[in-house]
Order: C-alpha cells, then sequence, then structure tokens
C-alpha cells in the first residue's frame, strides 16, 4: 500500500475533489491516492502574492502527512509553490506538476505549448520551464483568461480554443495544462485537436508513485535535509 | 494488460536478462515487460561506432514490437540510440534510460552525478545532459572504466567507489547510474552511500508505464509522424 | 524625502539593527532609511523551509509600508525572499539584496565570488545567480558554515578565510557577501583581501533610492499588477 | 564632494549638454557631474566602425578625468564602448549606460523592450543584452530609425510610437531607451504609454554614485588591473 | 595530393553527382574530391528513421576510404547523420555540412535562416544549431516543403521564395541552404536575394581541405580514438 | 589570384614577418597573402586597453586594402579587435584568428583548452568563446605567462608545459593556441603532446581563402552593411 497525498495548494475543496478523482482514475492497484485540501490561504491561486500566501499551508499539509506515515506528495498547482522547502520537510519524494508535466510532454514530441489561466501567471510558468531545464521543449507560454475557479465544463471550450491557437503559434506538437483545475478537461481537449495533452496532476500522482516502487526518496545528504529547527515567532 | 518492451540495443542475450528482472521488479500489476535483445549489432556499446550501428537492431526491434501491439518501449542503453527514430516508428511512447534517469533523479536533490563505463562515453552523457536540458541538475560525469561486459557482482565494489568519488568531487546528492548493464547494482550502492542512485532502466520502464496510463502517445502531427515510406537498398 | 523600508525577513530584531545601521551610512541626505523586523516566522532563514514561513512576514511588512506611504523597499535576507509577491504588493521599487549585490558586482571585476552561511544555502544563491543572469559572473558559492545568528565580531576571521580561499579558488577578483548579516564586515574584509567586497543590504539600499530618484517603480501593466483580491483562510 | 565624469563618446557638444542636464537632475547633494564631451572621433555613434574610432577618445578622456582626480565615470552611449579598456585605466567605478538601464529595468517588471535609433544598431544591443546575462528580462529589440543627431523634440513622437509598438509586440512592461540622445524623453514616454521608461544615462550616473557611496572600485587584482605601459605608435 | 571524399549518405547516384560536381567547383589544386554514394540505406532522408538507417552506410564507406588513404571526408547531408561515429572510424578529419554551412554563415552577418526540405526536418536543423553552438546566429528553421528527390531545375523558384521569406521573417541577412540537393541552386539564389546563400557542400569541402592542410586531424587521444573492436552480429 | 591581408593589429614588425611566414605556407596556390603592420597602436596587445588603441590601425588597414582591391582579410590577434567594424569597411570576408581557431578545433575532438599569454588576457578569450557559441567546446582558458613579445624560441618550452598542463586539467583533446605569436610552436607542440594544436593565424587565412573560393563576402543587408559617412573629429 502506497499512500500518496495530492495536496491542492489553495483552499477550495471542490477543487481538490476534482484533482483528486483525476489522480485516482490512473493510479496502479495498491497506490491510495488522497486529495488533502491547504487549511491556510488563498480560495485560488493566481498571482506571486497568492502563491506565497498558499505555501505555508502547503507545508502545514507536509506535516501532517508525515506524522500520517504518507510516502509521497503531490503539489496540484502549477507554480509548483513550496516544493523545494517541502522536499526538506518530507521524507517521501515531492512533485510539482508543473516539472511533471513538462517532463512528460517533453517525451512525446518536438515541443509544448502551456496554456494557463489568467496573462498574469505566464511568468510564472516561463521561470519554471527554465528552472527545471525545459526551454528547449517549451514553445510558448498562452493564457485563456479564465481564473481559475471559473474552470468548469463551460469554460472548457475556451480552454481548447486557446490550445489550438497556442499549438498553431508555437508550431508545437503537444499541449502542457497550465492549471490544476483543467485536469479534468485533457482527454476531451486531446481528441479535439488531435495532439497529446498532458495535464500534470495525474503526471506528478504517477512520478511520485514510480519513485516510491524504485524506493527513491529525496537526498537528505545536502540542501534537502530536514530543515534545521528554529524559533518561529506566529503572528497575532 | 500493458505490454512494454525494454529493448537491449545491443546483443548480448544476458544482459538482457538482468535488465527484464530489473523491470519486472517494479512495475505495477497489469504491465508485462519483455525485455528484446537486438538482432543485429555490436556485442556492447562503447562508441559512438557501436551506438551508430545498434540503431537499426533497435529500429527492427520496435517494428515487431508494432506488429505485435506493442504499448510502449525502453531503450535501455544509457546513450538513448535511435529514440528520435524509434518515436517515428512506434505508436505508443518510448523512452529512453538516460533521459528516464535524469528527470527522476532530478526530483530527488541539488544536483545529480553520473557514473558511466568508459571514458570515451563520458562526452555522449555529457551531450544528453545538455539535449535533455539537465545542465543545471547534471553536476558532472564520471566513468569507472569498467566495460560494459564486465560489470558483474565483482566490479561493484569499484562501481561503487567510483560514485563515492564522484559525489564527493561534485558536490552532488544523487547518484544517476551511467549503464544499463548496473542496474541491479543500484539499491547496495545507495545503501552504502547514503544517497540516492537511480536506475535508467527501471525510472524508464516506470515513465513508460505512466504515459500509457494517462493515455498518452508521441505526437503524429509533426516531426514524429510515421517516416515517410522510402526505397531502402541492403548491403551485400 | 524618501522613505526606504529595509526589511529583515527573520524576526531577529539585533539583527535588523545592524542592517538598519548599515544602509543608513550609505544612503544620500534626503532618504530615510527605516529596518524593519518581520513578526512573523523564523529567527533565521537557513533553508528553504525557513524562507517559505519568512515570506508572509515580509508581505505583512510591505502592507504597512504601503499604508504608511513608503516609497521603496529592500528585502534584506539573500534568498530575496518573496521578491516577486512584493512587487506586487508595493506600488514603489522592490529590491533583494541578492540580485543588487550581483548586479554590483558585476560592474567591478571579471567575476565574483559568493560566500554564504551555512553550506545547505549554496544551491539557492546558485538558483539567484541563474535567475538573475549572472551565470557569468558569479564564479562560485561558498560556504563559510557559520550559522546567520552566530555572524559577530568573533567569527568574521572565519568569514574573511572563506572569501579568501573563494577568490583563490575560482581565480575570482571580487566578493559578494551572502547573508545580511555579514554587512558590517564588508569593509574590514575588503582591506585584508584587498578586492572589492560588496554587502547587498548597501547595495540594495542605494539601488532603490536610485530607482526613486528616477521616478521608476514596478510596471503595473502586467505581471506586477496589484494582486487579485481573494478569500483568505487564516489558520486557526 | 563625488566628481562623477559622464562621457559622451561622440564630439557632439549639444548632445553632450543634453545628457549632462537629465545626469544633474537626478543626483544626490554632494555629486558633482560633469558632461565631457570626446574630443576625437564620430560626430555620432551609428555602426560598429564608429564605436571603434570614438573609444580612443574615450579612453583620452578618462586619462585627464585621473589626473583631476575624478571618483567615477560613465559611458553615454548604448553600445557602452570602451566599457573594458576604460575600467582598466580608471581607478573609480565605470558604467556604461546599456548595462545599467537594462539592470534597472530588470527590477521593474517581468521583461523589457529595447529601444534603438537606426535598424543597423539593433545587434549591438542583443550582443550586449547577452553580455551582461539579460537575455530572460530582454524581450525584444526595436529600432524608431531617427538617426542619432536628429533625436530632439519633433522626433519625440516616432520614438514614443516605436515604444508603444515595442510593448505590445513583445509582450513587455518595461521600456528601455536605446541612445543617450533620448534621455530627455523618458518621462513624456513613461506618461503617455503607462509604463516605466528606463533611460541608461541617469541609471548609470546613480549607479557609479552608489559604488562611490558604498567604497567601491573596479577590482585591480587581475583583468582590470593597469594596462602595462606600451610602445605606441601614433598615426601621421 | 589530398584525396577528399564527400559521401552522399542517400543511395540516389545522381544527387551524388550533382553534390560531387559542386565540391570540386571550389578546391584548390591538388586537392582531388570524389563523390561516394552510400551503398545501404535510404533512397533520401527525410526523417529521423531514414538518417538512422543511413548511418551505416556511411561508416562503410569511411571504412572504405581508409584502406584507400583517403585524407579526409565530408558528410553530405544536412542532418550530419554519423558525424561522431565517423570520426571515431576515420583518421583524417570528417566535416558535416550542418556545422560548416552554419559556421561560414556565423562569419558574413548579424544571423542566418536556415530553409529545409520537409517541415518534419525542420527539428534538426534545430538540434544541430544547438549541438553546434549557433543559437545567436540561427535565427530560424524553415522549410520548403519540396521533397529532396524533387530539388532540381523546376523547384529552385519555391527554394528561392523560401529563402527569401524566411530573410523577411527572421530580420537575418544570410541564408544557409538545409540540404545537399540544394547545392546547385546556391548562387542563383544569392543573386536573387542580394544576401549571402551558404551551401553546405562547398563549405564542408573546403573546411576539410583546410584542416589537410594545417596537417589536422581528429584528435585521437580521448572520445575519438579508434572505436574497441567488438563482436557484431549481423542482421539475416 | 586572390589577394588576403593578414593584419597584425600591433606595431611590432618582426611579429607580423612570423605571421606572415605561417599563413604562406598553408595557402592554396593562386592565393597571395600579405602581412599588414598596424601603423599606429600598441607594440603588444596585452590589455583591454591595448586592444582598443589597436582597432583604429586595423581600420586604417582595411581602407588601404579596400583601395588596394584586396579580396579577404585576417585580423590576426586573438582578441578579433575590430572585427565587427572592419566587417562594415570591407567588401570581402573578415576573420578573426580566435573565431578561426575555436571552429577549426571543435571539428576535431570533444573540446579543446585555450593556452593564452598573460593571466589578464583569459577573461577575453572566455567573452570570445561565449560570443561564437563555443562553449562546450572551450573546455578551458589558461595563461603561460609568456608576454606577447617574448614568446620566441626560447619560451616554446614553457608553453608547451602550460598546453600540456592545459589539456591534463580540462580534460580536453585539443589545444588552441591563443596568441598570433605562437602561430610558429603549432606543430612542434603537437607532436610533442600528441594531440591537434590549432593555430588561429593558418586557420583563419584558410577560411577566408574558402570563403573567396565559394564567392562569399559579408551581408551589405543590415547591420555589416558600409557604415554611414560620419564627420569624424581627430585629436592634436
Amino acid at each position: 500500500m502506497r499512500q500518496i497525498w495530492v495536496i491542492n495548494p489553495n483552499t477550495t475543496e471542490a477543487m481538490t475533489a476534482g484533482i483528486e478523482r483525476c489522480a485516482r482514475a490512473v493510479v496502479a492497484p495498491g497506490t491510495v491516492v488522497t486529495g488533502i485540501t491547504s487549511e491556510i490561504g488563498p480560495a485560488s491561486i493566481e498571482s506571486h502574492y497568492d502563491e506565497a500566501l498558499a505555501v505555508p499551508g502547503v507545508l502545514r499539509a507536509i506535516s501532517r502527512g508525515e506524522r500520517a506515515g504518507v510516502d509521497g506528495y503531490v503539489i496540484a498547482c502549477f507554480g509548483d509553490p513550496g516544493l523545494d522547502a517541502a522536499r526538506e520537510a518530507a521524507r517521501g519524494p515531492v512533485i510539482g506538476i508543473a516539472e511533471a508535466a513538462m517532463q512528460a510532454a517533453s517525451h512525446l514530441g518536438r515541443g509544448f505549448s502551456v496554456v494557463t489561466t489568467l496573462t498574469r501567471t505566464m511568468g510564472r510558468a516561463e521561470d519554471l520551464a527554465n528552472h527545471y531545464g525545459m526551454q528547449r521543449f517549451c514553445r510558448g507560454v498562452h493564457a485563456c483568461d479564465v481564473p481559475v475557479l471559473d474552470l468548469d465544463t463551460d469554460s472548457r471550450k475556451i480552454v481548447t480554443e486557446a490550445c489550438r491557437e497556442a499549438v498553431e503559434c508555437d508550431g508545437s506538437d503537444v499541449v502542457v495544462l497550465g492549471c490544476a483545475g483543467m485536469a479534468s478537461m485533457c482527454t476531451s481537449i486531446s481528441e479535439e485537436l488531435g495532439v497529446p495533452v498532458v495535464d500534470g496532476v495525474t503526471a506528478a500522482t504517477l512520478s511520485v508513485q514510480s519513485l516510491i516502487a524504485m524506493g527513491l526518496r529525496t537526498s537528505k545528504r545536502g540542501e534537502f535535509a530536514a530543515p534545521p529547527p528554529k524559533d518561529y515567532r506566529t503572528g497575532r
């Protein structure tokens, strides 16, 4: 039995439910996926500011998971908030959905286009592509300008069109969905466009599952050793 | 039932058996792994020349696999020989062990060291690290100078020492094994050094398993469409 | 009158006092520097975990500053924690001490060495050098392994020796101090080694002063516009 | 009293006067700015050829400055001509307007567009962006095709329109003016476009002022030590 | 007498004749150029698959050349197939037409556009530009969508138009022809467009001639030493 | 008859004679090489300052060459001084010895080491390696600390030892000589070390000869068009 927690870094429980559903649909027998809603932070993450304030909730969820003996974690927001800190805090592997999606996409074609939510989040996706060494593969980042919490059946058409335009514009042959809230649209967009579409929630969950199967955990030799104990002053 | 073929690009069947064993040990129920020995080419791959002559055998194996309805492929040599061509030829996903190992390692620490066989193969590993965008993670490539076909229980100590020196020299916190023939040494080296050690055979097999679980295949929109039919002149 | 807040992202007031003293020593007449101690978070920042938990305190300080009409901000920790989020939240310019120090150093020689505190923080400094485009200038990152809160007159000799070794090892001709707590050692190390030594606290304060003098503020056209209002759930 | 010489590398005195005026408007009390017109070289710099022939005049001005006890220098042409040589020749800091402008702009947004004069000078701006590590920030270089000596009140509209198009085309949020002759247009363009516009003359002057305030000079440890004495043959 | 073999990696003899003619037209007295048609492999190379299957024929040609005392080799296909392996196998220098063309073009302008045959081959050209460090010079890769074996007098107009559009689109000032089959069009396209047009066949032949004139051969110190002898299993 | 001028950017005629001798030894029948000593500037180039003051002499030589109908030029100093300006001024091709040497070396092995004269010139060689895209090939830059004008038979041993150490230290398999004054040592160093040693003077001369043979000249479409006419003020 492998326990994987898929942490939704925002506080919107409906979104966690959707994420959990997608992740559960792909894991192997013997892998138990639990969606975890962050207890503190913003209702959705659409700015660096939101992301910064979401991180403590992610770390608190990791803490709970460690006490519960969780084997691995997914951070289910395309900004991969708190990833390095989470790796220090957890014994098992931790993977962000942006890194997992981009790596999966890199196996499937010459290059991918990322389609994210608001225009203002494009820069973060570009930074992550650079940080993960995906510059050669990431041929463009695009926005559909649907806010995270408006991603639903009605907006699927808008997202699909944004994906179609991205592929044309970039001359890419794969799409990466740039928000955990788009996970459920993955198959239908792929069918409509005729190119592979990668959702990071499933990609990251399976990557964690794979690392666990190989017995691999974050190295505790250096930078990602458990953080040194500290006095923390909490706000009033 | 998912059928994954793990293709050993050299013609040494004993090596295929070891590779198959390692891959089978990690897959999920429902995944069937078959080790495939290349029918044409060199007994081991230790030069660009060997690698070039191994590729037609890899492609022939892919052809057979396509007729047999195989769902995905691993190319089990750290030079990832013939990867792009194989992606054109196959419907399902194809992953090389170098790309899979480096990507897995990138989740586990600040940076990894690659330990390969002969000194003359170091350059290929460096080229691949660049090609896959892993420069930031790959802190060094090292050789243990054990020929591929001499990798066995006796040489494990030499490989282990090369890994230890690599980690010290590079200030890295993860090791990537740079030859499919080292797959079975993975756990013991990790235990001895106290850092995660990544074997590409298992990493690639699980990555293919994951892509299949997500329903993802190589994009046929552009560069990796089936190759155009051609007249081929075969040698005398 | 220009009001600049130099925010110490940790909660140790003695350190803020030292930082404030250094910044005040270099500003122009008409510039008022106020050292601000973060109200929430860790006593010192020596891990990604500490840094993540320090960011909300930085943002709370920015909020207070905005209400007080502050003209610009320095984030006085070498990890530049929360920089992008702070730029969204503030009207005036915000600069981190790592970016300011590296840029200043880039004018002074062929390349600089960074000397930071604990070995585990070296990776963050490397990431920032990449993020700011300073790879060509940053010839090495080194640690003196003195914890942040132990940086005082007694440890100056250790830091100085680490700087000397860094310069030799890297063939560099400039030193960048990798912790706000080293600010007061700047002159004496420079005198002992005979090379320019850059402290980010003063560099960033003067860079903010310069941007204010030029009437320049963070662009609100796109990514760094004020963050969209959100429901935030606060922890129990 | 800090003496900063702002060297105009071309021989057009009217342009020096404009540059001096802009620089004086932003410096702190105690900083004395003197505009220096190069005594030898071309009337304006619009080619690599012009730039090459302007450098001896820049170096002669540095020589005079050293005898006069000048504390720091600005090279006020967007090609930063002779920068490395000037650093060898001067004791105090020397900064080019391209490097200063790009660094200032990097603090203000996701990315900047450079607007230069003639199309043929775009390549030099791209080279400098690479050389200074500003590739991630520099999202495009554009030309307004107004010759340097025609930059005046009448041409401001053309420059403004070029800036507007650059920002649209690049999806940038900051403008960098690519010629010292545009310095006086800075504020009005910013007001019209609603984004920060950075002029390198003021940016560089303030950067030099900052380095002087911190007591920082070019490192004389290695590459930028005083040039070895030489026999120089002068032309007939 | 210097013997240079220009190897056509496909099996189409008419194409070899054209290549040989172009190469002979530019060499110095004392250089003897022989066009060699590969004995095994595809009739033309328009995919990674074709390229992979062409490499053994290239290596067989090198083997024959070594026995014949050939002084140097050109690989006359823009994918530079088998280049590293050929360098191991040959004593004299081996150069690919892509590397030679890109390097020659880098001396002639700010940046070049590559015009290749089928769209699906664009990715390979991009990979090679990266591999050879030509990113700064290569401003775009374009396809004319004429199959290799249809390149003849009739298609010259299509290729010329593709070149014209490429130069406009990329703002480049040099064209690199992306197929050995375009060699004979070089002069006429240059005359029509008024920019230098580089053909790799002549560029590579002259580069090999130059290396021979300097007495330079592939280093046998490390990676490119003669490949270790191996058992090779040949197909049935 | 092709006329190539090999311009020595310093004013030391004995050095020009040596350069001319090396270049003449490798060119084809029909190529006439003339060594040209710069009429103005420093006796040797060992700093950015020297280099800057050498450029006007290079450009004056180009001017004379244009009037004399010269077909192409080599700039025979490893800093490639004035290269871009010379390309604007000349009709035929112009090549620097650093770019030619590095490109030639890139065909011969995994990577090269540069051995230059004084330590202070190493940075310039690194900058050029970056500028020409040779980072992957250039594995290190080293100094022998022999001044340019002391390079003679007696110093050959010192240079040879520096080359030997460079190759060991970098794990490289090719040497690039970093000064035109080392040209005559090329063969003997190669024989002693057993690796290819590339001299830029011969490499550049043959590259120019090749471009002329192909009918290729610097593009006059954009950046390298003839410089616009200007008023030039000459010094008193």
